[in-house]
């Protein structure tokens, strides 16, 4: 089964889910018809702003990193349809989560939450991962390039960190969820070192 | 005629489809402007969700039956695009009806209104179906794979059912869209199978 | 320059208009905060659901007679680009004339302003046509497939028909819109002829 | 790492954003539930249409020189994919500002943060387009098509212009985007030139 549709697919959910989240950004409104048009009232904006951002950079690694997973593998089959569709699905609840955690202004339980769908989402994308090694064998450039996978394990365990302690002070839990975005915003450097040894031309 | 924009297309707007229905999971909110921001202010939702939930897996399948039906054949002609612009159609009601059953706590109209439209998807797909196998002869592969589509027909006799039993208890009839739902799961194995046969290195 | 980004963006565009059009079709709710959930509820929104199917075939052909138009020829230039831009703006209003022509019932002014649409992308497309005619040049298969243009002509003198009529019954200039979309409905014969001819094979 | 996904998700987002402003326009409604057909109802949109026409010009320039210029390269790396997803980033902010400041009737602060916004993606443009520069090396065809980014500098300078006498006169604000829209309408000739010389049976 050949992967182009797979990537089409998947390119096309991924971008309207980092697309429509910036939907939440409302035109500021004070009561009546008319848009509130001074500088103060982008203010209440400012934490659903960067919620926002928090989960644009998060929805981008996912998109980056998909994209180096997909490149590794020739072919693919009905499983991994699938375990790519349950990657989808935990990332589509992604707006609402951000939604929900912007405009109560980052408090315990959105936080929380929050922190839950990133789990999925880590989880689902391991999943994934494993089908994509068991389908292409162990001695794949994909199963080389993921190993032990250790930055998966230690952001499972950050987040788990930061749902705890948002319970007793949700910006701690915030804190560490932006950690685990910048571990991963640098490209997955293990798949593109593999791929440079590989195709050293690419 | 080539194929690859039909795909692009359908690609398109399944994707589209599947992503705007997590629109409807709206941040809770208690009277005033300030969103709820308890753990309880969730259950609300939780039907809201588990519709999601449902359709989600009906698109993905649909999505994914149409990528294994499209690959068999290698060319279309302008009936094709019409019927599968039809298919289109009726996958685009799903998140009106999906919204519907979820708000309603799943109460009889929607559920059957639900069913109604999960049937008109299943015919639009058969009628598409017929016209490839028609365009590409009876002995291509798509014609033996599809067969005599035993799945389609029984598929079609439980949402009548289902339809029908709802009148009466909506729960029951619900029940039956998530069991065909999981005859569905299984990626089209016909197809897959019938692939390995003639394709044997992909 | 290459065509396949031009379609690809196109395919985009085309496939979120013909989808967003769908969130019109809103959840019914009697005063209070649920749904109505009986099967009466869905009536009032008949005309929004038949505004959606006539939009939903009139974007459905443009997007059938683009594929076929944009088949036919090897490059484009940045005019080409433009004149895509310009349909594709035109395409983008459609879902609001739709909305407002359903919600309000098929009255006198959002049937024209419907037309004007209409007419504005019908337009748009004749434009696109002959920059392809001109960049391709006068024995293209692009060329003779357009030929003189009948059918483009005949739909310009029944929109201007249909919105001078709306003004005294609004049914009659929505028929003939309906008139319009039959005409156009069957796949762009000229072209897929001279097509068959150019590529038998295919 | 090849382009053609990236590629791909930049048309799928650039498609939802351009698409998504449409959004804005709404159907009129006076007091009450039905809404207003009668033509005066449209003429408060004029703004809010006016405001989706001057971004839809500089979505539509972003994506036709994105296009030229990805086109240029054959390669890309990790530091591109960020770059370009920091460019989709803020194009994502204009529906916001486009409908911030077409809702509050071109008043200072909306046109001088839909400058700020219109500078923000300049600047990621700039950046996307210099490591690009870097990837491909000084005298790839990318360098020599970009050369000193002339028209690059000059836009800036007129945003800066614009916004600082937005503060005491809106409408000479606006004005000056159109300005910097019409410098930038024509595709970039720069590039085309180039690519003409370089492939020149393209």
């Amino acid at each position: 089964m050949k992967k182009s549709r797979l990537e089409a697919f998947s390119d096309g959910v991924i971008a309207i889910i980092i697309t429509i989240m910036v939907l939440e950004l409302k035109v500021p409104h004070h009561d009546g018809p008319h848009p509130a048009d001074d500088i103060q009232s982008l203010i209440p904006l400012i934490p659903v702003f960067l919620s926002y951002v928090l989960s644009f950079i998060y929805v981008g690694i996912y998109w980056n990193n998909h994209h180096h997973m997909i490149y590794t593998v020739d072919t693919i089959n009905g499983k991994v349809l699938w375990a790519n569709l349950n990657l989808l699905f935990w990332l589509s609840l992604i707006p609402f989560v951000t939604a929900w955690m912007g405009e109560s202004h980052f408090t315990k339980w959105p936080v929380i939450v929050y922190g839950v769908i990133l789990l999925a989402n880590s989880v689902s994308y391991g999943i994934l991962a494993r089908l994509l090694i068991k389908h292409s064998g162990k001695h794949s450039a994909i199963a080389e390039a993921i190993g032990k996978d250790r930055k998966g394990v230690i952001s499972t365990l950050i987040y788990i960190v930061a749902m705890v302690t948002a319970f007793f002070c949700s910006w701690v839990g915030l804190a560490l969820y932006w950690v685990v975005a910048v571990i991963w915003f640098i490209p997955d450097m293990r798949i593109e070192r593999k791929l440079a040894d590989k195709y050293p031309q690419a």
